[in-house]
């Protein structure tokens, strides 16, 4: 699909027309007039919000950067808040107090009805980016006894305020969850059916729990194909759904949230270039500074093999190659561990079929890049056949110990309920660049039978 | 949720139940039988899928590994391929078929009717990846002088076999896409309505091409909040349309993909344990050579200052710390700016920004590691303040380098058009190694007035 221009909108705004604004505005696509409006100037801005058409101000309002909805709701009146509020989905709400000022939170709640109220505040106490955190409570329930004409009256009655209207929850008197029906079916049964009869309910039925992470959330909504998932609380009550839309941001929200942590910074949920200096020096400072440390372990171990590197200075020469081997070696494996764990193609009672796997990739690899070097070695650096066959050596060696503990690692991480993604390539390359170099002066040590 | 447990219907199998088996399997999900078929013995499983109930047995088809479909397409006869291809959705077939030895794929092709046949090789045709390889044709067409009433009795009677009914797609006589409505726009309309006096229509309409690339439609589906997204030819015909669960599989693809190339291997789609040990050693050993290629250079710079290192073998001490350090440092960047790239959420335009914000972190953190260094390097290391001072002056310069390096590579690869996350850590490691100890050797050579 080709680019939106808004040309046309920003001559209206600079020709005072904004009754001509609205018009056009009325004819566009939410997501397109939030674009547009990210795009203007505070002022301006909260005069085109202010001239929307009551019927989409809210959802276009849940398309906007958190910073550009402070801005708003800090410069309308209690009025328009109020109606702001009452026409967003209670998640768009509960996502944009999770990030704004006690203030702003405070003048929103204050702006809200009682049992709305009531209803964000519990979203707000439940842990971070679990299932309670980020459901909403707009949805279809259905009693197990309506009949199908019923369901589909009550639904086009009730449906308009509702997040999704094309899968409805069946509860039980004390609000227990008993099954689910999709709109579809409804539409192709037939109009005196009973819901009970046709519902999805005991082993087709699909739920996650308030406590549950939202990584297990958008697993089952993915396993399933669901549009939404039901959420219940300790006592199996149905207390919220979360659509298929946050899903889809969640797995892109926790893929991020993987490489970052597999590159060595911490994770932040800001875009990058709206996280400023300070914060981005905090989320990378940790990490660099753990590995500086460990890092000097390698160093020691230089240090204790100094005379070995007088005597033979040429062997300096391919500690960067044999680190960076090893590395990359030891990235490769852990990368695929880590995301098969997180797919969920790998278990940790895999580990004695991944590790053969490795050794004998490992091995592979080794040769080919041993056989590689040693040409060189002998046609290009002309260097003595012992020193280029403690290389080679040292290479296979190195391969096999990096994939081992690649893969390894990320396993036990797992185990532990540590996260995988931590044990990425920048730890494992320093635990592999300290064994790489004890291997080599190892060898070269013993084999060129010099004194340490 | 809890995990689902098979155990009932082992027993069931064991004791050769299979009338048994076949009600207990009919009250399941689907997803949930296909997890269970491939836990079973190759021959028992095409014992237990002929025996499922008729209309829920494609589905359980399309949620198999392709491995497993394949046995089971060599397994049965050519009447119930034919039923099969009947019952499966276009692009499941597709799907599979892409994957399958060319004897597998003319076995289905000619157990197909004829029209089906020209259509799957239309789709079988267009580039991988591409909108027109992953859609199906199965929707909804309504033309847009029905009324809703109309419409609504339309997707009753038609709207089983069709991958969505929740979107419904507006054509003129030539078949070109006018207009979208979602199937709750016609539940809440007055039933004597007209479609196109209530669906989204021009700058509303919202579509992609056949030749787009699938990462552009999982774009347009994400940014717009969908279900479906229509496909259009040259001609703007409607061809066909691609699903939320397809851009589901799509996103967490291609996030795999980019962590792949991160880590320096080539991207593959089997899941890891599927993978054979020869294919994992071709998708890894590329890179791996083509670095240890580079970090050779890293190792002649050493060379070149052999002198140096024989006068002061304490700096070779430090060797590792800077360059794992750089590397970390440059990896952190790279990973920042390709998930943004790829996220949208940074383009080129902003490369000045981007290069000045680096510095200004790169400095900060360049600072705290220097301090932090110089502390250990005279309290436990013991070392000349002059030595100090150089591994400290060059571990700020490394940091600083490592971050414009990690920034600009990628992003000057997007605006070549190549792929940015292929120049993620492993690349910009080895290219930061050498520029890292370049600078060392300089800076000391120079202080320490060391002839070269």
């Amino acid at each position: 699909m080709e680019e939106r221009n808004y040309e046309g909108l920003f001559l209206l705004i600079k020709a005072g027309n904004f009754i001509g604004l609205r018009t056009e505005l009325a004819e566009m696509n939410e997501v397109d007039i939030a674009e547009f409006l990210e795009e203007l100037e505070p002022d301006v801005l909260v005069r085109v919000f202010r001239v929307l058409p009551k019927d989409i101000s809210a959802d276009v309002f849940s398309y906007l950067e958190t910073e550009t909805q402070e801005w708003i709701v800090r410069s309308i009146t209690d009025t328009e808040v109020f109606r702001l509020v009452d026409d967003l989905y209670l998640d768009d709400v509960v996502d944009f107090l999770e990030e704004v000022p006690a203030n702003v939170v405070s003048r929103v709640l204050r702006n809200t009805d009682p049992h709305t109220r009531k209803l964000i505040n519990t979203y707000l106490n439940y842990p971070e980016d679990s299932a309670g955190s980020i459901m909403t409570n707009e949805m279809i329930v259905l009693k197990d006894s309506y009949t199908v004409a019923h369901a589909i009256e009550h639904i086009r009655q009730n449906g308009e305020d509702m997040a999704t209207i094309y899968t409805a929850y069946v509860t039980d008197p004390s609000r227990r969850l008993r099954g689910t029906i999709d709109l579809a079916e409804l539409l192709f049964n037939n109009p005196d059916d009973l819901i009970k009869d046709i519902m999805d309910d005991d082993a087709q039925l699909i739920y996650v729990h308030t406590l549950d992470d939202q990584e297990e959330v958008a697993e089952v909504v993915k396993k399933y194909d669901l549009l939404s998932v039901p959420v219940v609380d300790k006592e199996n009550r149905l207390v919220g759904i979360v659509t298929i839309d946050d899903v889809v941001d969640i797995i892109q929200e926790e893929a991020t949230e993987d490489m970052e942590k597999m590159a060595a910074i911490m994770p932040s949920d800001k875009p990058y270039l709206k996280t400023g200096i300070f914060e981005t020096y905090k989320k990378r400072m940790p990490w660099l500074l753990i590995l500086m440390v460990s890092a000097t372990f390698t160093g020691a171990i230089i240090t204790s093999y100094e005379s070995a590197l007088a005597a033979y200075v040429v062997l300096t020469a391919y500690i960067p190659m044999l680190m960076d081997t090893g590395g990359n070696a030891g990235s490769q494996a852990s990368e695929s561990i880590i995301r098969g764990l997180s797919l969920g193609d790998v278990a940790f009672s895999d580990i004695i079929r991944v590790i053969w796997k490795e050794i004998r990739v490992a091995a592979l690899c080794g040769m080919t890049l041993a056989a590689a070097n040693f040409a060189k070695l002998m046609l290009l650096d002309r260097i003595p056949v012992s020193i280029a066959a403690i290389v080679c050596m040292t290479l296979v060696l190195v391969v096999c110990i990096a994939k081992f503990i690649g893969c390894t690692l990320p396993m036990l991480a797992d185990k532990l309920k540590l996260d995988p993604a931590v044990m990425a390539s920048p730890l494992i390359t320093t635990i592999v660049d300290a064994i790489s170099l004890f291997t080599y002066f190892r060898l070269a040590t013993s084999l060129l039978h010099i004194a340490t």
